[in-house]
């Protein structure tokens, strides 16, 4: 059996525990903000011209002649705006470490982020893997060949939401962590 | 100041409300997996024949014609196959309501699935909008004239994959909710 002094031990390390997690929330908080907020700018901002016009080849690209990278660029942006709002919940949780039901809500929210991140990075890798290769069965012909410019560009903006996507994990399961250690 | 008989009391319905929490998990997994192996299942057998053959149109598409779609029914499998297994998981909760390490495990797991299947849903998704509506800016024609009952099947598929991604998302919570209930 524990003496007091050993519960009060207990008690205190767990409280250094979950601060050092809480922190850790902080930090990838603010690494997620960054990735998403390049891959929306990245995207917004990327179109090419091509230096010649002909009738069949249209001479200019943007995102958002694709609808899907509109969506990519929303779901960035919603998600972003999201991270920023949830900095205030995670500083609490650095003061507040006994706080359970702000870290439940925390969690739900980051998990609904993950899903709706997940799938505007999913669906604009679909529609790039078309504009690459293109699909000889259903007669679409890859884009790239013309806008390898723009192509690169939006290959390169997935990156930053599948980085954000692993760190929604990971803060999922510091959240999960966090309420496991509260001692209720 | 509580007696014992409070303490006693409160772990008491703490225990009764676990267990019910439990029993919902197992249950939402049962509907997850139905869902998640309909939608395999109905992608992995979509296919249609035409009744004229030309030089131009292709007589016969398969849902392997695009790469996406075998993704989604391999996605989807994954899930199904993961659900099964986290249903001894699952029992074993109902069976012991105070496990917290299983139920971090479980939790995790279920977001990294959910991110899985979200992605695979997301990314047939963009693909089935292109096949109705094509893409004018880039010079994808829709293949839904020519394929409609394929068409509706594929788009038909998706819901289960949906309904899957919700059903996770609720049992993160669920699993959240548990562990916070749980005295350390």
């Amino acid at each position: 059996m524990k003496g007091v002094e050993g519960v009060v031990e207990v008690s205190k390390s767990r409280k250094v525990m979950k601060r050092g997690l809480s922190i850790m929330d902080l930090i990838l908080r603010i690494i997620a903000i960054a990735a998403t907020f390049g891959s929306a700018v990245a995207m917004a901002t990327s179109h090419e011209r091509l230096p010649f016009l002909t009738q069949f080849v249209h001479f200019r690209v943007e995102f958002d002649d694709l609808p899907t990278f509109m969506f990519f660029v929303v779901g960035n942006s919603i998600v972003c705006g999201y991270l920023v709002l949830s900095i205030v919940l995670s500083i609490f949780h650095i003061a507040r470490t006994t706080a359970v039901k702000s870290r439940i809500l925390l969690l739900f929210l980051d998990a609904v982020a993950m899903g709706l991140l997940v799938s505007a990075a999913a669906a604009a890798a679909a529609i790039v893997d078309i504009a690459h290769h293109g699909n000889p069965n259903a007669n679409w012909f890859p884009i790239c060949q013309q806008y390898s410019g723009f192509c690169r560009r939006i290959s390169g903006t997935l990156i930053g939401s599948f980085i954000a996507v692993v760190v929604l994990i990971i803060l999922i399961l510091i959240s999960a962590l966090s309420i496991s250690r509260i001692q209720a």
